[in-house]
């Protein structure tokens, strides 16, 4: 029976950690806050990340920013951070979407301890996290990812292997911002052809199966009334909120910072979607709401 | 026997107006350069785009703007224009990419004189024309879009039915916007993930069946060595140049204008693109070598 | 006397015609809504632009767009034209902003019948107009340029010569696109160093003696209570509106397409633009008005 | 006679410092290179910023990023930083162009010792090193901004007080955002003029005067030939590297994030220098060489 520890039990850890305890594992949990260790049933509270760190073959870790995980795991100020206490078989995990910086500083770290790491940031959302249909994109040594393969299975679907340490970043990275050019250009595309006369709905069959087919246009259709079951044929509610496509994007200017990449589109889409938020107060609608943008009269 | 008229025989109009004389048709062929009319092997050679145009089923155009569709059919300056003597039971089908007002123009034109007309501009490339393969986004009656199934079946497959009198061309222009989109994205997140230690078919992988998918990406991958029996495999050589891609980017800022719609993600593609062929030289080189803009040591 | 012919009597044209009558020509007026042409006290009102045209001196145009202006001086349908009427001793000034290919086809026609004209687009607003202050660029000949002076003086302060035949339209549309530029990023960098704590009117007075200083910051701030008697301090009333804006970016998108010029500073303003007057219903607001894009609680 | 520690020697620190000693004061300096240390004729050579921070009036420090200020400052690892070993009565003025976030952190950290701290980011280039010409933009209680004052002449003329701590680097970062955006947007008007048959000389004496009046226009002009004595007519040697303006825009980018501003003409332009410098190998020149971006015939 895999031993696992788990930190981070948010709307995406929580249910990450109930379908590890359900798929058989035996679970400890810890979390800032104490009623969120309450709400994993079947997984044994712990009274902090030290504890839900001792003794378990994996220890999975899933955060808001890299901040946290180089404070979790290499320490801040007087804490120590887990690496120091950690066996060295246990398999670190780290779910959380950060800065590829992060990622590889914190492996390294993780490396210099004779522990192995990966990075391994999801997509899915919340629903993935709780129907456990989670993808996973792994950066890590081959062997460690090998390792994972289990845990991960009972967690997601799709495990993928980007590359080395902090590689699994760069890709959701890469794709998510990939996500942000498709969804924006999408919604202006969508728009022009509406203000010359097409029915979107035509428009968008044509160009499902022509040149400009894409993931946004083919099952995220973000213009109301197109496609059913997707947010934007519900106010936009529900879905990947603006506010994580926007975490996300800041994610892509920092790494592109870094490398001294140029990323002219990904930087159009981040900053039109600031403005989306600003002037149509969408932080908390799903991410297709862009369509507002050059549709307001949608806004209703 | 269906009698066609062909007016514009040059890398797209003469293969196309080759196949419609395979597929059985009588066809009567002009072009202003009158080596052309001699390279359709089996067609009628006119002297004039009047002569093509008597005593037809249908009349087909394929010419390179819309002044040049509106001064074949409504004439300009001494020129009287053909729909001043075609019959009314001739059906018009324009292939021309052009812009929509002109189209629509056109289109009312001909419906005065009550002569039916769709649009019917193709993608597909001249590797399409010669094949047969071309698809066609029909803007036009219903009636009309019935009639010129034959015709169209013998030049490609995919058909499209937009809307009435200019959503042809809308359409497409929508289409090749977006596509402009996804090809400038997907070079730029290939590139971010490079630069960041990932291999570039690995990404692509990834994002294929990730959120990023797109066209581009999954079936036309403008980073070399990722996809074979694709430009950017073979030095940017043939394809859809971006010479031709500037047109579409210019049509769909003009047609932009003219319903003042917010276009800023293919205006950018539009910008890019011009700089691009600019710094490049790179007008004449397939659309997908944008990728050059982002990693200019792929130039070699 | 200068006997000077004028033909738009809008809100710029009927101002400049009745300082004409003050400056002491003798002036003919005509426009298509006859009680404008009332409205210009001094003046002897027609009943045509021919007869407005028949034995001036100078003949002045001021209309909306190129169409207007060809169809004019050179005709369309069944409308001949005023070149073919005009004496050639009649020096002829289009005071309109249209796009320098028909300013250029126009004077070129107008040379093929002797007539010497220029292109003199002003700039200066309805104020302007009123108080005589326009600035005025000025394209053709310069001997045309030197004629034209006298006329010119009663009604702008300011006359520059930019070059021959269109080249004062040109040279108008690329200082308007760079006044777009400078007003949304003006607006951009205040609401950023407001965002970060400062004020922005120290900001400003930083940055009008620094090197980002520029006509928008220093003599037309963007930002509510910086500067008194400005639009931005009257809730962005009057001044210069956001659709005249639009039109002359307008204007800078065609003009950068005839010559395929890459302008993507001023095609994101232009959208940025758009997407204002959209969102923010600011077509009728000055264009300083910008800044509600970037700090939507301005609005209130 | 003012007692001052210098620590950070390089190409504007070594001349500051110089300017220090030339000016009267008693000047302690050190750097990690020891060469630079010995190029400060007539100031000590410490052996440590430590001893170049003990009995001083005022600490000068002028280090190329945040985390090296934090450092210095702050300490970090097994380095304690220089406020746990500094006497309240020093005055510490950091002269680095860092992100205002690690300048507030710094500042607040020595005012929890009881230390007076400024930003104070300078502008004016090696030469206003040289000369004492620099302009510097403070941010900072009032008292401590009244106490730099006489050290701050020392160095440089324009002494800007833009508010409380960090608010230094907010202006000089929202300054050199806006002078991008105007290098960059002036480059392609100008681009745009000649395009289109303008005289570059012409039109920007024509756009100075007018709406489109702004710095880099004005005296710094980016079209060789245009204006002597600038970088644009000796090849864009010398002047503000590329190189130093992406730090700046990266410094840009970073604060909107930390604010959650949008500034997409700032973005753009970002994005058009990571463009140019790759593309034309530009790091190294001046920044207005960003006129090749439009021209690339110019690059000869």
């Amino acid at each position: 029976m895999t031993r696992v520890g788990f930190v981070g039990l948010g709307n995406m850890g929580g249910p990450m950690a109930a379908n590890l305890v359900s798929g058989g594992c035996e679970v400890k949990v810890f979390d800032l806050l104490p009623e969120l260790i309450n709400g994993v049933a079947g997984a044994s509270g712990c009274a902090s990340a030290a504890e839900a760190a001792q003794d378990v073959d994996v220890f999975v870790s899933m955060l808001p920013a890299g901040r946290h995980v180089r404070g979790l795991y290499v320490g801040d100020g007087d804490n120590p951070g887990l690496l120091s206490i950690m066996s060295p078989d246990t398999l670190i995990i780290d779910c959380s979407t950060i800065d590829p910086d992060s990622a590889r500083a914190v492996a390294e770290a993780a490396a210099a301890q004779g522990i192995a790491m990966i990075d391994a940031p999801v997509s899915g959302g919340t629903a993935g996290a709780q129907n456990g249909t989670l993808t996973f994109i792994v950066g890590g040594e081959p062997a460690a990812f090998e390792r994972a393969q289990a845990v991960l299975n009972i967690m997601g679907g799709n495990i993928f292997h980007a590359g080395g340490a902090g590689a699994g970043q760069v890709a959701k990275i890469c794709n998510n911002m990939m996500l942000a050019i498709l969804m924006t250009g999408t919604a202006e595309a969508l728009s022009l052809g509406v203000d010359n006369g097409l029915d979107p709905a035509v428009l968008s069959e044509i160009m499902k199966v022509s040149s400009g087919g894409n993931w946004a246009l083919n099952v995220y259709n973000p213009y109301p009334g197109v496609m059913p079951d997707v947010p934007s044929s519900r106010g936009y509610e529900g879905g990947f909120l603006v506010d994580l496509m926007r975490k996300d994007l800041g994610l892509a200017l920092q790494t592109a910072q870094s490398t001294e990449s140029a990323i002219p589109m990904g930087s159009l889409a981040q900053n039109l979607y600031e403005v989306h938020r600003q002037v149509n107060d969408a932080g908390r609608l799903d991410f297709s709401s862009i369509q507002w943008l050059f549709k307001p009269e949608l806004k209703g």
